[in-house]
């Protein structure tokens, strides 16, 4: 096992692994901004290195701030949690050639399901079910067309060497196609210099369900259940459970197994997540895309199974073998995870950094997770994300779980910021949240049209 | 189920309560004294009552004052938590009397229990194994040595009629005996009008061992597995565990088939908790009491069982038949609770009330529960128990519950009182702690003595 790990973050999933490492034995050093001086990860680390300054790219997306800070430490892996450096290849390739440990997959793997194209492919060949679509590059309207109308409407029309929402259409009709396909193959041509454009059926409507698995270097892989992050505004989610509403006995099997195929067709070694679409009247769900990180929604996991997943994943990247088999995987009861996020509902959701002036974190009784990096007197800087503590609870069943969601939520107090604890609380009392009856659009189409605090 | 729940105790305990009805979906109400206004199971009730001055027994022992609150707020049942009025079988009386459902046992099963000659009876009719002694009083020096000398050296000389230390004498050999009785006898005789005695084994070394048992108003009766609460400082518990390593499989069904056994022997309904010792050389076990109420340690039972205990009393209470059956329990991971006083292990483990001036407590990660009800700013009255907090950790196994307890209490901060953390850090990092090796006599003979914070 590691003697000294360096945790390439900060904020709760800094916190979160550090508490990790503390529990195998293994010394920890964290890394900071000149922003974050006075951070929870820097206290609690055993040893703290600055960076440099707030920006992330200055500091946490430094490759070589962070690298040296590894190597003048003598740690021997890092683990990058999510966001910053976590799906950077070019970082774990330094890591390599250092002989330090990036506590992920390869870069070769991350680069491999990084590319959308190119792990389309590789889940055709494994025979994971992809959102159906054309099967390379369409040049002309004339194809599209033909593609289109064998799909079904709507489709997406994207830009192959597309990013940043250029050159993509959503079709509704084929009236619309060829229009829609001409201006957004010039849109891409103006911005990548490449007007090849490729054509998705659009699942509509559809849930969010993700599968965490696990794959050790031993060619082990197993599923830890799914989780469904349906509830998300601007695609950030909001609200995770797991497991999903939609998901029975024998769709879990079949999911799961279609993720599993997914991780050993790329040989996956770590911890990672397969996203998925489904459409709940048929059953069917659709390759999105692989995570090759830990995720915010981990504890959900976690909850339910029993498993530590960030301790696997240390494990794994130690050199040892899965501590579980498929077989001795159980899920069990039902959990939630609430996202708080220093932000303003009132104002769009803008962010509310700034100081703690008192603290109340919900604790004890059966089933309760808070995982957070502020303490009474903490000043939020204004540089990194609003997400300041995750609420995560576990019951017997789902209604159970909301009522401990609730308590929870009522007991947490935050002065000084605002958050969005209240929003959270009129969220799980909606009647479609409460009968799981919702969608990935339900958040943003239904539920906040028809929000107002005021009423 | 009730509608509305008085709580009649303060601290974590009553917290706890107010966490378990709250996600029951029933309102709450607290009772509590001048001293406790700023109190947390105030501040999270729905409705709170004061019910008197500082001192306990103006207040949290007072009957009249809290069956008023009951009736004035309309409460329909009354959970006691421990200590104060929950095993007060007059009190118990009273609830039944106005129709309000007190949270326990009846009186009637209170009264035989409380009794300690009784409830010896009692098991014995149960078939459940006592400590070794004589079968009823004892009059004379000469029928006091055949007995002693039957049962072999070291005996305990308890006064029939005794209680708070009177008439009792450790004899350690049949030398020792005749004086020892004649002095115990008069001082019995002296002290309540009764020189009538009973002779007991001391059983030594032992381990204090007690089963967590549940019972329905259907007459059903399940064991929850055991608790080795071992280690005690004056009688009163410090750290306790489940499983206990002095426990194995098939000793486990005998010592929790016995449990249940003396549960039913009583028809005992609710929560209760059946002490024995343990001859850990024979794997003997002897009964020592029946606790009817909940127990301070009853979190590392709900961690490794899965099981709301304080729920399961509700329900119950409410005419709910159990939650589970025998077969359906089993005992996962290894959980250990440290309790944090507010005291000073330097000054012979003093009373340190006062303002909590900043206040950290260990969070997030996989198997960590904080029941406390203190808060940031929180002044500690003087007039209670020091308990301030339950750490609590749920482990694969005892050696990870170890390095979650280690890194729990490393993140735990109070300021402004003196607390016994760096004792429990300190045990937890004993050999003897570590390998499980310790008896009822270990705090005190063997670890205190080398105790010295400033080697």
């Amino acid at each position: 096992m590691f003697k000294k790990l360096l945790i390439a973050n900060r904020g709760e999933i800094a916190v979160r692994i550090i508490r990790a490492a503390r529990e195998l034995g293994i010394s920890t050093v964290a890394v900071y901004s000149e922003a974050d001086k006075e951070s929870l990860h820097v206290a609690l680390a055993d040893e703290a290195i600055c960076i440099g300054p707030a920006r992330s790219v200055d500091s946490y997306l430094n490759m070589n701030s962070v690298l040296s800070a590894a190597i003048v430490t003598g740690a021997q892996a890092i683990h990058p949690g999510f966001g910053f450096l976590s799906e950077n290849s070019k970082f774990a390739t330094m890591c390599e050639e250092m002989r330090i440990k990036f506590i992920g997959p390869s870069a070769s793997v991350m680069d491999k399901m990084g590319d959308k194209i190119n792990a389309r492919a590789e889940m055709i060949k494994a025979n994971v079910p992809v959102i159906p679509g054309s099967d390379g590059e369409v040049y002309t309207a004339e194809e599209a067309l033909a593609i289109a109308d064998k799909l079904g409407y709507p489709v997406m029309l994207k830009a192959s060497a597309g990013g940043g929402g250029k050159g993509i259409r959503k079709v509704d009709s084929s009236r619309e196609l060829t229009a829609a396909f001409e201006s957004a193959s010039q849109e891409a041509q103006a911005a990548f210099g490449n007007g090849a454009m490729y054509i998705e059926k659009v699942i509509y409507p559809a849930r969010h369900i993700e599968v965490q698995i696990l794959g050790d270097s031993f060619g082990n892989v197993v599923h830890l259940g799914e989780r469904d992050c349906s509830l998300q505004r601007n695609n950030q989610k909001v609200l995770e459970e797991s497991p999903s509403i939609a998901i029975g006995k024998t769709l879990r099997q079949k999911i799961g197994a279609a993720a599993v195929r997914a991780a050993k067709a790329v040989k996956y070694e770590n911890a990672g997540t397969i996203e998925f679409l489904l459409d709940e009247k048929t059953s069917k769900f659709y390759f999105m895309e692989m995570n090759t990180r830990v995720q915010v929604e981990h504890p959900v996991t976690e909850f339910v199974t029993g498993i530590d997943i960030v301790k696997e994943q240390i494990r794994i990247a130690a050199g040892e073998a899965l501590s579980v088999t498929q077989d001795e995987i159980e899920i069990k009861g039902h959990a939630i995870e609430c996202r708080i996020n220093a932000e303003n509902p009132a104002f769009n959701f803008a962010p509310s950094p700034g100081k703690i002036t008192d603290l109340h974190l919900p604790s004890g009784g059966v089933g309760l997770r808070v995982d957070s990096a502020v303490y009474n007197g903490y000043t939020i800087p204004p540089y990194y994300d609003s997400m300041i503590a995750k609420i995560i609870v576990h019951g017997e069943n789902r209604f159970e779980a909301l009522m401990k969601m609730q308590r929870a939520l009522y007991e947490l107090e935050i002065e000084g910021v605002v958050t969005n604890t209240e929003f959270q609380l009129d969220l799980i009392a909606d009647p479609h949240v409460i009968a799981g009856d919702y969608d990935t659009s339900f958040l943003m189409e239904t539920f906040l049209p028809n929000y107002n605090k005021e009423d």
